[in-house]
């Protein structure tokens, strides 16, 4: 039960390390009879994948997907999936500089602690690498649930926020920049301010925002398996990222109830959202909407100090090709893992009733 | 698969609605040999009980646990711990006026959607008095994780937000109040500040801010079942919560990378803690904390409109027992479901190396 | 994950032990809109219920279920089941004489060692008395499986075998005999030799067959979840079951596959059922059938040689009131376990196509 | 949830289709620092590999494995271990006779009426070349559990069953024959009979005996994961598996409890071994055995009838290099699938106690 596995009914596992010979994973439960569409899931890939921009990291990498089961004659067959995408960039002398080291707010120092042994190349399994593999099994939910729009663009880096609220945005301007966010003008000043902290060789953080539209009534399990609670969870396990609300969210703290409630229109939809989709755990057939935290980027290129496996200071001199900001890039991977919740949940919800 | 269960190796099942015979529970893979205080239990149950102060609902209920098995001679035996708590102050009448409409807000539509039939009396299933039994697994959670302390209190109130940092604190005076706030002024003026919202028949949300000391070093399992992606559940999945953030949460995005950073001492531990006390998903030993933010209550004392199952329109008037600030009795709530995790997590970091 | 959880989407938790206050358990999962006949859930206990005839154990235990939630106006909500039984004949008196020592070929032993404790009175949690908690779920799964027939009878006693076929029995005619097996002149031989073996103060093992018909094709979940995998796991985690075999079993061994395949009729069904109603792990719509060997049960009148806790040999003189042979009360548990996977595979079945 | 994954925290999840491009799988929770020693995983995989013998299936297939993460420099770090076996020898020609027809006995139907759709060629996921991933993965466990030893025989082929009990034979020469079996008469005469069984085209049963040595007293999560239940499921889980018993077993049921009972020592092991090394669902030190017992290959390679799709009869001649008795490559599936329970199971067993 070691973490690598997510889902109850549509599962996925994924396993690899950034610097071995191929990262990948399986979905298991996935319904028989989804066309698949190939693209559409290298599409996704792309949109993660590094050096596609100026503002994300320059390293190469193709990260082309190989399936191996459970896809015949173009459709699923009920079989698990099982794929792999193979390393190609992977340079292992890029790393030796931290084989003896613990980068600083990085997950060495506590592999180490935990396991006894750490792949050090390029973080390893830490490595935000492994999200390629989600972002392929998210794409494949997103065919699954075709009726469903889930998309989520970047909303905030550093301290530049979106000032609009999603419903006053057109979303599908979100793509059209290398930030990925909704609002051109925003999004301008958003690279900008990347670019100026990459020069400085330091990084930044941001927020996502996330919008499922179409989503049915009663996704969602009482009591601890939540809707929300799950995407939280789904969430959370990205890397980097420290926070999660949805609807009202923190802000909901410092109002009433009387203006929080969501008053009813006859047929069952709200005249407000604060609740953002979900009430009691249960979806309400309103939009799902939710913000995900991403803190700073922790390796910079810039010297530091930190210790070794024996606690003796070292100086180190940060290098790589890293991104500067990591928004952009993780835009798909928060549908993805959003796909990923709808889709299991959607499934849940078939069993709940004679 | 209904969501009724939490945790991997040590595992809550609920079970009960707020105006049947009884709520209980079941705790499975709690280890043997734990020396069980029975008092300590009822404790952390009195502290989430209605009517224990002039700022919490008024409803007069004793929640007395019963223990029917998995306890022997004073100690866990490694059996399923089963208990209950009965329901004594169940008054289905209070609550006819729910039953043919929809309180805004509430879970009432989205269960009658999802399943078709529902308990209506009190919330049923969906009313947040489950969480007593959560309490009650938490309590038993905490006397396996003899050498962890984890305490919760209030931070915020509507707008009224504690000024200084947790470190900055004695978190043992949060019980000396009612609000459950560390700082005395703070408390006084967000005990105020509810008791006018009350008047007003209105409700208000809060923040709770839990701290973890002395959790081992290597809890969280990479790479879906990191520590705090479990946290985040367990608090997301506690009634009213819309947010969760942990070490530098929403406010991290807007720092660099080069003060985010968390810079060794030679022992391992960090100058600073912004990783919140998880790097990787895995603790790193440092305290683990974070904010869990609770939206206003959604039962209020005033008149409202809303509809009833056909979609008419009709008019409620609130009533019954509610409490106009949910926090100080989620206190305990927050910490039996981190010390679930806690205890859950450690268990799990047994099987990781030969 | 002490393993007292069964299945993955109708799930039971039991807990208790035979000596405690009550024992019971939580049925999650199940679906809501079932009216529930409390009548025949109570039937099924009788029919596992000791002191019922004159050759099962002659302890009085009433064995009334009470339901504390899940159940509202006489349906399932789809929220969890909470119900306990009462121990109301536990006398610890009974067994001071195995508090410090180890029954032969009882959980005595084993549960000292893997626990460090054990609640010695009456077997504890490893008493058959969990059983009845099975029972309870199993009679609810059953009145969801409506148009499912599931029938077990006892097949074999001692060396003593029912020699036809169970397709040339009317299965009916199992309950009108203390011994529940179908054939009256075999029952009749039955009783009469668990009476002599009774009166010698000895015990004997039994075989039982259950017959499952009018399941929906499709039930069972390749590769590891196969149905019957799933079928033999229940079975085999009743006390004293020591094998189990489905379709042509063991004898089927000495076949060759000319003879052994089922020929199809042109809609589908088989000439043969050699498959027991699954192929590859799926059913296929023919009757599921299958043997569950018990061994005789470990608790004997007579005295006996064993151990005490420091390895002392200490003489025992046994005593109790115990079943000189099992199967006849195992009869309802087999229904139940059978009943319990049909119904959770009935509503994985659900999730395995678009 | 498919069924594609065994086991609780040491998990096994299999992918791939017998005429795809690869199968493979992802261990998780497999514990860092086991010293892997890939000839001794390669070397179970050539036990199971087709073309080894005059009397398996002539197919030549490398049976190579890849592993694509979790082992670095020679040891498991705790992640998943990620890993492929490339299929090479797949024809899809081979199979256009069963694309439209089903065979019987195979799972070709079921899956049809399951899924609506079905990868046909060479039985795709119900194809027993699935196993080969177990065994992969059973090896890895094997290098887990140093100080237990798996051994798995064939101890009846048809009618011709091995007269001595395990206790008499010296295993170690079940490798030195084609068959698997430790006693040399009974092995040259089992030869004999299953190359009589292939010149007539058709197929013949077997049972597998498997003896496991040195478990640690204390494995088997009472209730429902007794250790003999999960061993039951996951020997059921193998394809062509009828049947399961351990100790005893079917044979038990003949017994008196006064002959039944095994007496202890005083050590705490026991004069003999009826229980078969499991009390109360745990292991208590002594032997752990069992018997697996197989049915004839569904494939045989003589002409038959059958029905289409659309239920019309049509002849078909059998073809293709199928095995006239699975159990001799069965033997290092069935200790693969032991060894996963194992290694699951004393994984689960550090968790008991504080």
């Amino acid at each position: 039960m070691a973490g690598n596995t997510f889902g109850t009914i549509f599962k996925l596992t994924t396993f690899g390390e950034s610097h071995g010979p191929a990262i990948g994973g399986v979905i298991d439960g996935c319904p028989a009879g989804i066309q698949i569409d190939l693209e559409a899931i290298q599409g996704d890939l792309e949109r993660r994948k590094p050096g596609q921009s100026a503002i994300v990291t320059q390293r190469k990498e193709p990260d082309t997907v190989v399936f191996y089961s459970g896809i015949f004659e173009g459709k699923t067959t009920g079989t698990p999936i099982g794929f792999v995408i193979h390393n190609t960039n992977q340079k292992s002398g890029d790393y030796s500089h931290i084989r003896d080291s613990y980068r600083p707010s990085h997950a060495d120092y506590v592999y180490d602690k935990k396991y006894g042994i750490r792949d050090y190349r390029g973080g390893g399994r830490s490595s935000a690498r492994e999200t390629a593999s989600r972002v392929v099994a998210g794409a494949v939910a997103k065919q699954f649930l075709q009726d469903v729009s889930i998309r989520a663009f970047v909303s905030q880096v550093g301290t530049m926020k979106l000032e609009q609220d999603y419903t006053q945005l057109d979303l599908t301007l979100s793509e059209s920049n290398p930030v990925r966010c909704p609002d051109p003008d925003t999004a301008a000043k958003m690279e900008a301010y990347i670019k100026s902290v990459r020069k400085e060789g330091d990084t930044v953080g941001g927020v996502i925002t996330c919008v499922i539209k179409n989503a049915a009534v009663g996704l969602g399990e009482p009591v601890f398996d939540k809707l929300h609670a799950e995407l939280g969870r789904a969430m959370l396990s990205i890397n980097a990222v420290k926070g999660f609300e949805y609807g009202s969210g923190f802000a909901g703290v410092a109002m009433k109830g009387s203006e929080h409630n969501d008053q009813f229109n006859s047929d069952g939809s709200t005249k407000t959202n604060y609740s953002g989709g979900i009430q009691g755990g249960i979806s309400n057939g309103m939009d799902i909407y939710f913000n995900v935290a991403f803190k700073p980027v922790a390796t910079i290129i810039q010297p530091y100090e930190t210790i070794d496996k024996d606690g003796n200071t070292v100086q180190v001199q940060g290098k790589g090709r890293h991104d500067p900001c990591v928004v952009p890039r993780a835009v798909p991977i928060v549908e993805a893992m959003a796909a990923l919740v709808v889709a299991d949940y959607a499934l849940l919800n078939r069993t709940i009733k004679i």
